[in-house]
């Protein structure tokens, strides 16, 4: 199964900041909806764009939320205080976004991982800067995963990011991140693969093809997550028809499904 | 290098057999530069669609396309006397389309591949039909390599065609394809892998989709050679996005151009 993460709940987008500066909770509501209803299976949240609003905006957003929401939410912030408000609110175990190698983010935000029931997406990040290698992802990797299963965080909880870098920037950076996610996915068992996906395409133009081919490529690869926004029907075409394609689609009924709902255009 | 063979100058596509029928060569011309605008590395020529005319309407085809184009031909024919025929038409060193393991037709092929200077798609098929599993894919491809090399046709000469099977029937067959690609490619280095996609979407809706998705993880893969419409701009959009992300686009250049020729868009 590849797991949605819908990323539209985020105080940098405009919309949804305004509708937290106006407390229109029915436009936030509405967006809850339209996400589950594309097929999203968690929502990400994040507050981080005012600042100094962070836990109150959180807040807020989270109580409107949970009266509409059926599916786990992803608690987006480096804020264990916020966090932990956030997870005294929220009704399903939520995935928790995120926690990185960086020393400081990495020991603030072990005591909060301690003993709670989530996920978390690990970042290979480390206080060197970003991976330069996929050896080097994967090693860190490593890392995330031995620290987080030290703490007792199940495997099948951990969410790798390998940290998508441009394609712009050095033409080896998409098989860098395809070759870490094969090997991640090979060397730890039962852990996921997810990442964002549009760091591939910074600095080039016709941003969203290279970020739906790439998916479909990371896919292949053995990406089993990824955090994009479900109401882009080119994207979510791409992916439930490679999804057919790799062999997780019996009968092709979602692909169908998706087609008969005018959801996938030759 | 991917290399793209344009499927367009067949019979049995309507306009192609009313130009033939009428000795449009300015269609089949104009054609011609479109695809070879387009970025087709070789043209592939099909006249088997009316029967009994196959030699005449191939002999008629390859007069006409002699005179404009500048890139080598793809010879389409399971006969060898048609192929004795156009072998000395043609200008440069073609690619014929195609050998198999069924015994007629290899015993057929063989004494024409023979010191000829040409490259060869070579199909996995033989006489107990398509293959069911990439190891029999794998199995199949490893007697056509040996095959060929023993009649004198290098490897980098020997395009293997996998046989793209319709997921609609199987959910395994994409997967069984590109495990096979995968492993002929890292079996017998040096070797190309080739196919059509079309087979792939058979009996689902909205298949260029389907057919230009799958391209993409095909090239994941390994896959280096494809037959296709150069004209179809979506799929080339694919390819060249795909080529990007695969490390083999420098300054990713050729995306670059193809965004300001108008032939990508999101």
């Amino acid at each position: 199964m590849f797991y949605i993460v819908g990323e539209r709940i985020n105080t940098s987008r405009k919309k949804v900041q305004e509708a937290v500066v106006n407390k229109d909770s029915a436009y936030i509501q509405g967006d809850i909806k339209k996400q589950q209803a594309a097929g999203a299976d968690f929502i990400d949240v994040n507050a981080g764009a005012r600042i100094g609003y962070e836990k109150a905006d959180m807040e807020w957003l989270l109580t409107v939320i949970q009266e509409v929401v059926t599916i786990p939410l992803c608690l987006d912030s480096p804020d264990p205080e916020v966090l932990e408000m956030a997870y005294g609110i929220v009704k399903d175990s939520p995935m928790i976004n995120s926690i990185s190698l960086e020393k400081e983010r990495y020991d603030a935000m072990v005591p909060f991982l301690k003993e709670k029931d989530c996920s978390v997406v690990a970042l290979c990040m480390d206080d060197s800067g970003m991976p330069e290698s996929s050896q080097d992802v994967i090693e860190r990797a490593g890392r995330l995963v031995k620290g987080l299963e030290g703490i007792g965080v199940r495997r099948e909880s951990i969410y790798i990011d390998p940290l998508i870098q441009p394609v712009s920037t050095n033409t080896t950076k998409g098989i860098m991140a395809m070759d870490a996610v094969r090997e991640i996915m090979s060397k730890f068992p039962g852990v996921h693969t997810i990442c964002g996906l549009s760091n591939i395409s910074y600095g080039l133009p016709q941003r969203r093809i290279i970020n739906r081919t790439f998916l479909a490529l990371l896919m292949c690869a053995g990406l089993d997550a990824a955090i994009i926004d479900p109401i882009d029907d080119k994207i979510m075409a791409v992916l439930k028809t490679t999804e057919m394609l790799m062999g997780n689609d019996e009968y092709c009924s979602n692909y169908l499904k998706s087609v008969r709902a005018g959801q996938i255009v030759s």
